[in-house]
């Protein structure tokens, strides 16, 4: 969270106001707000997975609070492409309000439809392609095909009366994409002439050097591996990720070899992608996973979900021999998929789960099984040269890599002054081509755990460490209070501190003894009681246990 | 643990019974046992640190269960080297019998002796050097020296009339160390003339292809950052890489600065490592803290621990500006470690947390400021064709590591029924030139959590595990047990559930209700109350909330 909080003035007429809800400061959460005379325009909406020091917690939204009184004052909601951490939230958005139009390309509204189909809604949707020119509101709106992990990301170009931002989404500059569906730098180009007053860039991989290797050559890795094999071949990666499931397609029938997809979201993401034509699928290769199940050993290939090591998910079980697919002596699994910061331990638990039982695991640590779908620091200053533009703001990344991204930006000749770097909830000003800040919002984190969204707050979060951490110690007890002698407890419940309950024999004498002491020192009432209760129990487990649980006292009168 | 326990027979004369009781399936808290005719040798005896899933534990020790009956049958433990995961149990086993002898280098004594004395444990030490040839009971060792990230590493051969083992210790084997000492291949090769019977490789690196790059390699990189530097330098590592440190000192005196070590480990073992000669001092270099806080920014380096993130490490309480050294706009901080898996998040925590102070961090991601100390698969590759085991019990790594030492001496010519997989309580006897699997013990975690060994459990950390992704709920009820009316209660406390209280409010009126059926129902007894309790609370709150936090009711006859 910011350490400055300040309001921004009121917008003036003219002024195009820019603030991020989500995405500065971490790889996630991604939605920015644009206002101009009143009116918002929403690009992207997504969510953010939960580290460990936030226990429980199954989503992270974009803390909507700003937009929260001003829903009608949203024209729209643009959606740069398909992943979570871009569409995620937009069910928890249109649960505010239903009729918000969403904006984006072909396969990014089948995949948000998809979503907003669990959540029983059905949205208003306008779709676009690249190069195609459209107005929400005053804002008007230039869309650019760009190159990424999942395919029909586009960037977009918002026009007002204040000038042209240039916001990227998530992207990268593949110049041999499988597709043929590269970044349109021409684009990029020609904005740049015309002038981008404000450049938003996707700054997820600005502090890695050079460039990102292209996604076909991950196909001959694939086949190769594959043609090695000698029983069963099962391949984990993103169910979204069209490109990869089409490299392992072709490597598969290359290879004489059915697939089944597995999983629910590969199952179904496969489904729309199929069906809308963006995944390429050869007559009869496609198996279901009953069938695959009773084929020979060398002539199927599963493709499945789980390349994060998530507990749940197919791979995990198959570690942990709790899957129909029952992983053997001499199978492959290849983990076409990036290790996200954070899941190490998950993924690794996992492979080596799968080693144990006879696999040969193949990752990107031992083979080039993948490419990353961002754009490294070398794509960056290729755009930045192309762009020039007067004021950047980074987007999309931790501190270290807007900080990498603005100092690219520097490199090519922005003004050390112009390149922002900033915190969720900045308030960026544009006018004449000057961008300033000008407020930074206060912006929470907002936990859905369960079906309840918001209702855990950090405090929460903080006691479920302290929980982690040490258990609890509860000490419940009826009392007279004119006396403190106990008539019934004290009772003690203890949780995560120690196996055996034995171990508060020694504390019991000292509670009593308190309590009456505290009566004659003229204690009445409860609350005096429980911090008598408090003290004594953490005295003691300090110093017998040297140890720190949370201790909840509860004294009743009798 | 291992699926299959079975017990060995009971230990014939001439066999040499070996089992580790640490070190496999997982890096650390290695420790193996020696058995000849009655005599019990331990190679290393060190601590594991804990992953998320084990929260709030300190530390985890090897199970000495196996021997815990059979002290006095230990004649010594052998020390390959002063690590943390080879020596941070000594502690524990001499609490159990102070006088078992230890045996190791210069340094690696001087290590565990500092250790030993925060315990108030003064031991009974032999020291050793490379080459030299002892005894231990039964036990012939012959010591061989390698090269690894701490000085004054040593391998152990171990004779006995069974036959000759092997037990390298961690290793690597730069060919050019910067204190001249290499892997000794010549011994190894002279073992391997004499026969080794069975080899126990370190096998932490057997999954990188290829070869550690040089540590001397670092030192220029070292250089180029700190002659860049136009402020303050933060260099951070390993507390005990007295290599690093020394090129650390060696750039520092190139660029004209003074070093502070910082960090009481650093201070420590910098100090044991000057003392004793393993590191270069040059004159008048070194400044406490508080000189070296008052000098000018670029004439200064410190010298720091936090490497990994550690939360009360230095540079994490920079990073959080709650520490001496406030980290500002231009310095430079050097992380001239490794990334240890699952420290990740905490590592870029620190990372962002220094760029958001305008410091220039410099990494193993950005730059090569970091090798390995242990043996890549290149360099396994040598060491098994100059020694030709007979066979092989690869040690010191997750399955994964394990099965790829196992690989690579296979491809090397090791027979496959030879290269033994284990787990730790694998037993492996040693007789005629074979080795063979002839038993599995039950080895468990011993969690070390404050003052406390062995008293938390499995089962407290699952209740951890609960209770930090659902918060609890506890229910105090005084009860009229004849009519299930609620004399005192419900009192509702939760922690980690929710921010409000008063989400509790439509579940006391269904506990009511609940509690007067159960009565007219028949039930009498506390168990049966609690169990409504439990029941009606978990309902309610999956039902409401679709959550599961543990739910502790306490009934009790008012």
């Amino acid at each position: 969270m910011a350490d400055d909080l300040f309001d921004p003035p009121i917008l003036a007429d003219g002024t195009l106001r820019v603030f991020p809800l989500g995405g500065l400061g971490e790889i996630g959460r991604n939605m920015t707000i644009y206002e101009y005379e009143g009116s918002l325009l929403v690009v992207d909406c997504g969510v953010l997975f939960p580290e460990e020091h936030q226990p429980g917690v199954d989503l992270i939204l974009p803390d909507f609070a700003p937009i929260r009184d001003r829903l009608d004052d949203i024209v729209g909601v643009v959606l740069t492409h398909g992943h979570e951490d871009h569409i995620g939230a937009v069910p928890y958005l249109l649960r505010l309000r239903r009729d918000i139009p969403l904006m984006g390309s072909r396969l990014t509204l089948a995949l948000v439809e998809a979503k907003l189909k669990e959540h029983k809604i059905a949205p208003q949707t306008r779709e676009v392609k690249a190069d195609q020119i459209d107005r929400f509101g005053p804002f008007e709106l230039e869309f650019v095909a760009v190159n990424h992990s999942i395919p029909d990301a586009l960037a977009v170009a918002i026009r007002t009366p204040a000038g042209l931002v240039l916001h990227t989404g998530d992207f990268k500059m593949d110049q041999l994409p499988l597709d043929g569906r590269i970044t349109d730098l021409r684009a990029f180009a020609r904005l740049g002439e015309e002038g981008v007053d404000l450049f938003l860039p996707d700054s997820t991989n600005a502090d890695v050097p050079g460039f990102t290797p292209l996604e076909r050559d991950i196909g001959p890795v694939l086949d190769h591996v594959i043609s090695r094999a000698k029983k069963r071949v099962i391949v984990a990666s993103f169910s979204s990720h069209v490109h990869r499931v089409q490299q392992v397609l072709d490597a598969a029938v290359a290879n004489e070899r059915h697939v089944a997809f597995v999983g629910r979201s590969m199952v179904r993401n496969m489904g729309i992608a199929a069906d809308l034509g963006y995944l390429d699928v050869p007559d009869g290769i496609i198996v279901d996973l009953k069938t695959a199940l009773n084929m020979p050993d060398d002539r199927v290939v599963f493709m499945s979900t789980g390349s994060q090591g998530e507990p749940m998910a197919v791979l995990a079980r198959m570690s942990n021999q709790d899957h129909q697919i029952e992983v053997g002596e001499g199978d492959t699994v290849i983990l076409a998929s990036s290790l996200i910061p954070g899941n190490e331990n998950a993924v690794f638990r996992v492979i080596n789960g799968l080693t144990k039982l006879g696999a040969n695991v193949v990752h990107k640590g031992n083979a080039k099984v993948h490419t990353s779908g961002h754009a490294a620091a070398g794509e960056l200053l290729y755009c930045f040269n192309i762009i020039k533009p007067r004021n950047v703001l980074p987007v999309h990344g931790e501190a270290r890599h807007l900080r990498a991204a603005a100092d690219l930006a520097i490199e090519t000749g922005v003004k050390p002054s112009r390149a922002i770097i900033g915190e969720n909830g900045i308030v960026v000003d544009l006018k004449d081509g000057v961008a300033k800040v000008t407020g930074q919002l206060d912006i929470g984190f907002v936990y859905v755990d369960g079906s309840t969204v918001g209702e855990i707050t950090d405090a929460d979060l903080k006691d479920r460490r302290i929980l982690a951490e040490e258990g609890f110690i509860s000490i419940f007890i009826a009392i007279d209070v004119q006396t403190g002698k106990i008539i019934v407890g004290p009772e003690i419940q203890a949780r995560g501190f120690a196996e055996d309950d034995s171990v508060f024999d020694g504390v019991r004498p000292q509670i009593v003894k308190a309590l009456i002491e505290a009566a004659e020192s003229g204690t009445r009432d409860q609350h005096g009681y429980q911090q008598i209760v408090r003290r004594t129990v953490g005295r003691w487990v300090n110093t017998q246990h040297r140890r720190r649980p949370m201790i909840i006292p509860v004294v009743i009168e009798a």
